[in-house]
């Protein structure tokens, strides 16, 4: 079929409840019963969940081939636990095995032999970058990997349409009984805000720390009342590369230009108005649109109501000097993010499923004003793609991206025109991550494009001297510069499914031609 | 059948997967799938959940004939959440429904009639007090009613043995997003532990409230996302009724003497060592036993790990002084318990999962060193009553009682030998509440007996001044002061059901001869 995002998904693909991708809001009000877990019951005096190991941790859980286990990325760049847990998991001669991952990256990379030799045959994921990007670009895992928002991660459990039976959570902190924090211990990693929903969706839930407390380690992000066993080993990763000291302040005058731009469309609409509320992304121009809001706020002599999402030193400097009034942490990116949720009180920690859940009573992403986001690439329908290289090969990650896009009142995306002589703005898009009606304005270096469909937003920012071109004039200028860009190759063998936060498809990813 | 408890139960309460009482860890690992709501998502940007008053709330959650709701009780004697909503429901002419409520007493008197014509069938509660025990003990209740602890309630909601079609949660504050908390308002009333499951197992979920506020109302105790719709209400409650001054503090000497017994029975056994834990009713010999401990633990140089369950201003100021390191706060049951848990970071709230469920992965009552618990009845069996007055009527609530009776390692009854010429201690109680064998030391004024089941107890206890009996003893001595007691009549109808907190039927209450 060809899907309302113009993409065509094969009818292997579409069986029993998958349907393609029919509208951003197709699914609003779909009405369904929630998954929910086999436990088993705790009853009487109860000394300790500890095991003395990972391996007696997967030997009681009664792992076997074929079924479904699950981890975070909190740890990011810094993470061990993917890598213990998997060799143990090999060690044991398990096989089959889908990975269900809030994202994967170099981190992971030692995965890669797994999916080779049938340990790993499935993997839904977010990101999945770097090595393991390419191994499945290349067709070497058996079923293709599910690429899926954070929202749409969350909504798949919850929905029932991926049942964990193993979590493992990788915990800075816990006591016996696995009530499990971000915060304390020797890898602070601020909030464990992913694994919230394997906790309490999973059969069964091993916490893996370095750091055990005193019972009880609360406020916990992780219930003990959700979890079997508790593993304590020497590291369970990397502090330095688990939060960033500082992500890069962009001094690139290109990105600057951008985040002025960007800035001025945001504060030219009637949605910047006192209690406003906001999200962005850590790259370099996001990050400045965050610092050039400062004065316009001034100006205006107006507040942020609440940041949202993914929290970095800029978020936390505003709400320091009582710019923001409050923040909302699914995933703390750098050090000050860590030390202010720690700390400040107006900091607080959310779950996947109230950050982005489609499929909730109402995630926050619904009460976004505004969202700034990054591209891969954009097309001329407003398509967004930010998991597919121009060269076919996965190498990024929709996050957020999707569920803020659909839920904020304007979306506002920050590329440069090129990237390394590649047109970012294009006829077509590799493949759809977010579709163009989730998508209003799109901020280059070359001038701003609003979708058609928002005329609210054309008319608010056509008295501004923004300079305001359509998509196709950005696609012109894109050409003019480096040329047409060639379309790529792809062999038939689909290898990954890019899963809409809903749970419909909308695109599909294909074997690029000669990789191997 | 005749169960464990030695109670004879019709065969007519025993079909499908309702069995009789088999032992207080008979289900010890039952493995079971958790139930789950029907919801309904919610894409795309949001306004907010706010109706304009309970019966638009009512129609929209489209509750019919035959469905079941549920309340909470933190409101207590001060609650007008119950009378309101019933009104409503009343006269919209709705009928056949079933109450689960955590709790019912002399605030929800205004329902009496809605039992008696048809708008309530059926009801599960803790406590079934005042009016409504008389009215539920008299029959006029088409269906038994079902009494269940509040381990044992939330076991039924996550287990599906109880489904809500629609929780009403009376909540201090909320946004419009329904995060709502049992702090701030004008009706503070510390927690809303009761009401957690409610939120996440009901199909649709209204928050009412007298008090709005900003979005984000955080940290919140039930979360927008499992919440329909939002209703703001004149007055929730009276705040004056919501939390008590304080508790009595009694001085009365025959309270006074006992406390001290029980006092010195816990700190002779072995587990009064650096980090015990903790909990104790709001009567005034529980309550005195709170104060007592600060010596003996001065003496030993010890701290408290943890106190659970209902906190009392003993216990907060224990942990003002230092005495204790955390409070488990499942219901503020005065002034002083809000207060801390507004402002004290080590005074947490959890909910009746966590503290109770015998059939999550481990609730909080599992860790329990102590529970110091008060009666109405204690058998030669150790067996004890707190639903029932010896006249038949159903007047107390087992709360927690069963669960902490279970999970502790050392459960300590306190009770006057004899109350107004009727005899605590007696042969066989009316209806069994909580079974004999999670009751290991029965205390009075004139002497303590300790379950035979417990040599170790009766090993540690034997080499101190306290003066230990046998139960038949205590019996003996009860009786010798005021007489046998006359067994009284009762008809052959049912009127309630007592079941155990693991979904076992561990009695029934019959309606008493006589009795309109």
């Amino acid at each position: 079929m060809i899907n309302k995002a113009g993409r065509d998904i094969p009818e292997e693909f579409l069986k029993e409840d998958q349907e393609g991708f029919q509208g951003q809001y197709y699914r609003n009000h779909y009405e369904y019963k929630k998954a929910a877990p086999r436990v088993k019951g705790a009853v009487g005096p109860q000394k300790s969940k500890l095991v003395k190991n990972i391996k007696e941790a997967v030997e009681k859980c009664g792992l076997k081939d074929g079924m479904c286990i699950s981890f975070h990325h909190h740890f990011r760049n810094g993470d061990y636990i993917v890598s213990m847990v998997m060799e143990v998991i090999h060690d044991l001669g398990i096989k089959d095995l889908t990975l269900c991952a809030s994202s994967l990256g170099a981190a992971q990379s030692s995965i890669v032999p797994y999916i080779e030799d049938g340990t790993i045959i499935g993997i839904s994921s977010s990101g999945v970058r770097d090595e393991i990007g390419r191994a499945i670009s290349s067709g070497k895992l058996k079923n293709p990997a599910i690429i899926r928002s954070h929202g749409g991660r969350v909504r798949a459990v919850e929905a029932g349409d991926i049942h964990i039976d193993v979590a493992f959570i990788g915990a800075p902190t816990s006591d016996a009984f696995g009530n499990a924090r971000g915060k304390g211990g020797k890898s602070d990693c601020g909030v464990l805000a992913y694994s919230v929903v394997d906790s309490r969706y999973a059969d069964k839930v091993v916490v893996i720390t370095d750091t055990l407390v005193d019972t009880p380690n609360f406020p916990a992000s992780i219930q003990g009342v959700d979890v079997d066993y508790v593993v304590k080993v020497d590291e369970i990763g990397d502090p330095r590369r688990i939060a960033s000291g500082v992500l890069r302040m962009t001094q690139d005058p290109r990105e600057l230009y951008i985040a002025e731009l960007a800035t001025k469309c945001l504060v030219a609409t009637e949605y910047f108005e006192d209690g406003f509320t906001f999200q962005t992304g850590g790259g370099g121009a996001p990050l400045a649109v965050t610092r050039f809001l400062k004065p316009y706020m001034d100006e205006k002599n107006i507040k942020m109501g609440w940041a949202l999402g993914g929290i970095t030193q800029p978020m936390v400097e505003l709400m320091k000097e009582g710019y923001i009034k409050a923040l909302l942490d699914c995933q703390s990116f750098d050090m000050a993010s860590v030390e202010s949720v720690n700390t400040n009180s107006r900091h607080f920690e959310i779950s996947t499923s109230q950050y982005a859940n489609p499929l909730n009573k109402g995630a926050f992403v619904n009460q976004l004003d505004f969202v700034i986001l990054g591209a891969l690439e954009v097309d001329l329908d407003f398509n967004v793609n930010v998991v597919q290289g121009s060269d076919g090969i996965i190498q990024g990650a929709p996050g957020g991206h999707v569920d803020t896009a659909a839920g904020s009142k304007v979306s506002i995306i920050v590329a440069p025109l090129v990237r390394s002589r590649i047109p970012t703005i294009r006829d077509r898009v590799t493949s759809v991550t977010t579709p163009g009606e989730s998508v209003d304005i799109v901020v280059t270096e070359y001038g701003v494009a609003i979708n058609p469909a928002r005329q609210d937003l054309i008319h608010s920012l056509s008295s501004t001297d923004i300079p305001l071109r359509t998509i196709e004039e950005l696609r012109n200028e894109a050409y003019a510069l480096v040329g047409e860009p060639r379309d790529i190759e792809f062999e038939n063998q689909v290898v990954a499914l890019v899963e809409y936060r809903d749970g419909t498809i909308i695109d599909v990813i294909r074997r690029p031609k000669g990789l191997e």
